[in-house]
């Protein structure tokens, strides 16, 4: 596989991960990054992520056969636009953002005859920011989900699947919504519950806390302002999580005033065996 | 430093834990461990983290000069007055319960002339269970609160104090009832959340989790009756940390309900910051 020119949209953690891999790997004849400060750019150059930096995302893009856009929720679909603009025919753009709904319906029937996008979501986030944390192992063994509708052609399903797989990651085709409704559940709602853990401790009580809080809380250490798109862009499946996490959390409540040390134990067991199930 | 014989009542995670310690650091002549089954007992025996185990509370605690309860915290207060009634003048009493004001209260009073109890606890907790998972510098660097009360000796809490430290602990001495509200919020609350988030996730989303939700949910793994146990003895507690944290939830809830994004950002810029605070 070799894919020619890449830009990668975006050189933080997620964006500067695939340039390392896919330059370890001999993926690509030329990696181009795309960022909004010189400085950012320059880390990733320094760090081998990419072998170009361009503060112009139109002169970033022009060159590419590939697009992966690895910027905040919110900014992806403009991007995608502006770039399926100046791209040429035959260009396929993928990205990296958490939610695929809002993004995949802004980008639907808005980009020129030739070029393709298809939404793709690794499940290989962090809570660390910037190319100073990529990792070229970063995908490897982790899902990557990618979101076709009824207008992709079959073909570009493929290749984008056979791209993640090349990067070592396994790849789940799922549809927009379904990804939105999922990932409510598995990604957005702990990261909220982790952020309410973390905002209502009372200082006084920081030297009290051990292992058990810092890992339910660990995500709530991640970019505010990246969250914000995130649960404004997936609001409605958000808020579906957000209350059935609330009615659980209710059943508790009224067992505890109740005393019911049955129904104590019945929910605390259900909530083991899933995580059990998870694995570490 | 050197105690004498010790009994550790209870030898899974934290009791096989401490026996390991004291005997690497040579603070005692010898460790009898309390179980209730003989297979428990021959694997910490065979992990070198008691020098003889007994089935018999009283047969093992009569030759202590100290003896530490690492049972579940609804065991805990009904051991301590069993043992109490046939150790010698002298013995020195402590626990790791992760509950205090209910055992405290239970034993206050309840002990003969001579012998004294002080509530400790080790944060130091673990989802695992067993001798087999104990190590020796579990406590390295870790807080024990200590919970003296009105009535207890000051020299006594001073050589409980010296027996943590010995094991490479610090410690903070706070009433029972301050520790259970503090802990309430610190570590049972973050349980219970924990368990709510795997509890509701369906089970054709597991595979669609990632170090997010595990980490997030990983206490859940934690033994159901144990915890009932400690929701149970710190029901109070508890429920006031609950009824906060679904404040707080309803916070969230209400911003995403009217795309309130100021709000949003805010409240996840509050936990960054507590949980950037405590470090990684």
């Amino acid at each position: 596989m070799n894919i020619g020119t890449l830009t990668i949209v975006g050189v933080g953690l997620i964006g500067g991960s695939i340039g390392l891999a896919v330059k370890r790997r001999g993926l690509v004849e030329r990696v181009i990054g795309v960022g909004w400060r010189r400085e950012t750019l320059d880390r990733a150059l320094t760090l081998g992520a990419i072998d170009a930096g361009e503060l112009d995302l139109a002169a970033g893009v022009a060159p590419a056969d590939w697009v992966v856009f690895c910027t905040p929720v919110e900014r992806i679909a403009g991007q995608i636009r502006a770039a399926a603009a100046v791209c040429r025919p035959g260009t396929l753009l993928t990205d990296a953002g958490s939610t695929k709904a809002a993004i995949v319906r802004a980008v639907e029937g808005q980009v020129p005859e030739g070029i393709i996008f298809i939404g793709s979501h690794p499940l290989a986030g962090s809570e660390k920011r910037g190319p100073e944390h990529a990792d070229a192992d970063l995908l490897l063994n982790r899902l990557v989900i990618v979101t076709p509708t009824a207008t992709t052609p079959t073909d570009a399903v493929r290749r984008v699947t056979g791209f993640w797989q090349a990067l070592g990651a396994r790849v789940q085709t799922m549809t927009p919504e379904s990804h939105d409704q999922a990932l409510a559940m598995t990604s957005h709602l702990p990261h909220l519950a982790a952020a309410a853990l973390a905002g209502v401790l009372p200082p006084e009580w920081h030297d009290l806390t051990a292992t058990g809080f810092r890992d339910t809380t660990r995500v709530a250490a991640g970019d505010p302002t990246i969250w914000t798109g995130i649960f404004t862009h997936n609001r409605t499946a958000v808020l579906d999580a957000l209350t059935r996490f609330q009615e659980r959390l209710t059943e508790f409540q009224q067992a505890l005033t109740t005393n019911d040390e049955n129904t104590i134990d019945q929910l605390l067991t259900q909530g083991k065996k899933v995580r059990d199930a998870l694995g570490s």
